[in-house]
């Protein structure tokens, strides 16, 4: 239809066998664990994309507790308005999520709600559940319908193909949500002292040409855990995983995380909960950064770490503001121990600091110190980590204990190529 | 030293002489008008640039008046802090602006406050007048000492130089300030019913490699403007103006804006003050589109205007966060006519706007009315205006009256050739 369009097909199956992945990714797909109470399916229903996998459902046993949180864009996707309005009317129980790639159902006004509903009315129906009990995502092309017969027509042989998660329908399943991803993501977490897992996967890269992309991660357990403590420990740990993600500042109209607890091990989180959020904590920090490393054009791996700032907040705001950043991003694109771009975006971030009393490390290497250039400052020994793809820069602020992570990429030519190609 | 500063310098340099010029410059550089009560005068002090001028001499007749905004950065240069002392101490009086381009005199410490005050002091000292009737402004690298002995050195064939402005000597003071931009630039107004006017000069391209970079304006009129009405008019026009442009929302340490009224034409602001507002309007905004048209690697000059908002900060908000869409400005560059990245801006924005009451144009196309596609939308005349190279964007939020523009460029390769070229 459009050049970019097929690219962007052509990009997304090249990627699901393997090339170009990002020079960031991990060296192969993770061994995952089975998941008691959960069975994964993916088929190819032929939404945009040709030749691929781009429908995943996952089943979950009855009994099974859901939690979600979603994008904070007040132009929310229908499928998001869907799980919001499902999760209240389930009290949190949930028996599965259906998920395409290759259409967002995304500023399609109220006809895209009823796409959503009909989906999970079609799985629901499938499953013997109720609609309510089923999530649904999408992602990909934005104001365009999302042709919903074709889910529809999938459903037989996605029911039929359901099995408990061996590696390769893990695999299969991150594969199926992904769009210009470069490799599929998944990670897991033993939860201590239970025999319990928690695993999953998730997609993105930045927001994707030709369209709005997204973020999605649906996360599994086998521990039974109830469903206020699991939207509390989910929210919680998004906050400190998803959250702290940046690749280009731009948000999606479709975030979605649902976590899902089966409770199959027959063990309760309980007492155990500690140790579950732990794990949750793990997998969805590991995700989060898997989305990092497959930012658009990136080829550097950055936290940025605040300390010393007014408050926590303060230091997120401080730690946002580098990493967003187009100047810093590009200076470490080039290794540029350009350390002044650092002090602009402190600057700006409008949150107290003390120019003089500011410090700054690249890797080990101190900078700057009260505010002015740190006397045994080597820019070689700073260039010499910035040459690496694993880049960590501190600033100190020097007003209080506040402290924040966030966790972004480089800028480069290859994020113009993606999303400044020419449709026509 | 370094490959980047030699770069820079040999830029800087070819700029000057008129090579590679921004295609979205003006074709010339404007005829300009005297201004009584100003002399102007440039030397070369070789601050860092070598083969052209880098200082620039203000001279101010007794009894001028002077008001200044400076950047919201909380990491202030040290001139900055000059500046805002000596309008204090001075009660808006002033006899002499001094620039320099080269060095910033910012991240410098105690030390740079002095350098500053030295620099007022040497001006002050050469034209007998008080060193807080002098404002320094200084652009260039940063967390470098600034070698102040060469502005000393250069004062006396500057004081020397001063002549009364014609359109050679505001084009040496336009290209005197200027670090990596690729045109002067200037911009002046008649005060209707007075025969006074408002001239002025500015410099800024972004933030520039390999600094920390600075938009600078210095606007002057002959008209008499007492001290508080100066501050409220030039504090409102920049906030109609510089505060409505954005190339990349970096914000720099240094960014200063000045106005001066000499009072030589006899007439005074007064009943005239709205003509006076009138025509300073005119000279900042055409400044700071000029500062949009040398934004590095701009090849679009785009305006953003959002209406239907809850209130003009709401609007305002939403259309930085369209102009400073890192995913808007490479669609702009390559002329794709992907609204559904603006949707996905205006929802990140955080400001009350109404999905499905949204409606988006791309110049005089509908793209969207009501949450969904316009059913007449015409993707081919969408892009037949983004191919141009004067873009307007036009977002109807549906919730109240609130409007705003911003003024803004594309994101293209060049920023990034510009911004991540290796200095090692």
């Amino acid at each position: 239809m459009h050049g970019w369009r097929a690219f962007c097909c052509q990009f997304a199956v090249a990627v699901m066998v393997g090339t170009p992945v990002s020079p960031l990714a991990p060296a192969a797909f993770p061994v995952m664990p089975a998941v008691g109470g959960l069975r994964l399916a993916t088929a190819a229903a032929g939404i945009r994309y040709q030749g691929r996998d781009d429908v995943m459902l996952a089943e979950l046993s009855p009994g099974s507790t859901v939690a979600g949180t979603f994008t904070r864009s007040l132009c929310t996707a229908a499928p998001v308005d869907w799980c919001k309005d499902a999760l209240a009317a389930s009290g949190g129980r949930g028996r599965a999520i259906i998920v395409n790639s290759g259409n967002a159902n995304a500023f399609t006004g109220a006809a895209g709600y009823r796409v959503a509903e009909h989906t999970a009315g079609s799985v629901a129906g499938a499953l013997g559940a109720q609609p309510y009990e089923v999530m649904v995502a999408s992602t990909g092309v934005i104001a365009e319908d999302l042709p919903v017969e074709r889910i529809d027509a999938a459903l037989p042989s996605l029911v039929a193909g359901l099995s408990a998660p061996d590696p390769q329908a893990w695999e299969a399943a991150a594969a199926a949500i992904g769009t210009t991803d470069t490799f599929p993501k998944a990670a897991s977490a033993p939860v201590d002292g239970t025999g319990a897992h928690v695993a999953g996967i998730a997609k993105g890269s930045g927001m994707i040409a030709p369209d709005m992309a997204t973020m999605l991660a649906f996360v599994f357990t086998d521990l039974a855990v109830d469903p206020l403590t699991a939207q509390e420990c989910l929210a919680s740990s998004v906050e400190k995983s998803f959250n702290r993600v940046t690749v280009d500042s731009d948000t999606s109209t479709s975030d979605t995380v649902i976590l899902a607890a089966t409770g199959s091990s027959g063990r309760s989180a309980g007492l155990h909960t500690a140790y579950f959020r732990e794990a949750l904590d793990a997998v969805t920090l590991d995700l989060a950064h898997q989305i990092v490393r497959d930012g658009e054009g990136a080829t550097k791996f950055v936290a940025v770490t605040v300390t010393g700032a007014a408050d926590d907040a303060a230091a997120d705001a401080i730690a946002r503001a580098v990493a967003d950043s187009p100047l810093v991003k590009t200076a470490l694109a080039a290794s540029d121990a350009n350390w002044g771009r650092i002090v602009a975006a402190v600057g700006k971030a409008g949150q107290r600091a003390d120019r003089d009393r500011l410090s700054i490390w690249i890797g080990d290497e101190q900078c700057a110190e009260g505010g002015i250039p740190h006397p045994g400052y080597s820019e070689e020994t700073a260039i010499e980590h910035l040459l690496g793809d694993e880049i960590e820069l501190r600033v100190d602020v020097g007003v209080g204990d506040g402290e924040a992570t966030i966790w972004t990429c480089d800028l480069t030519h290859g994020y113009i190529d993606i999303n400044a190609g020419y449709r026509t």
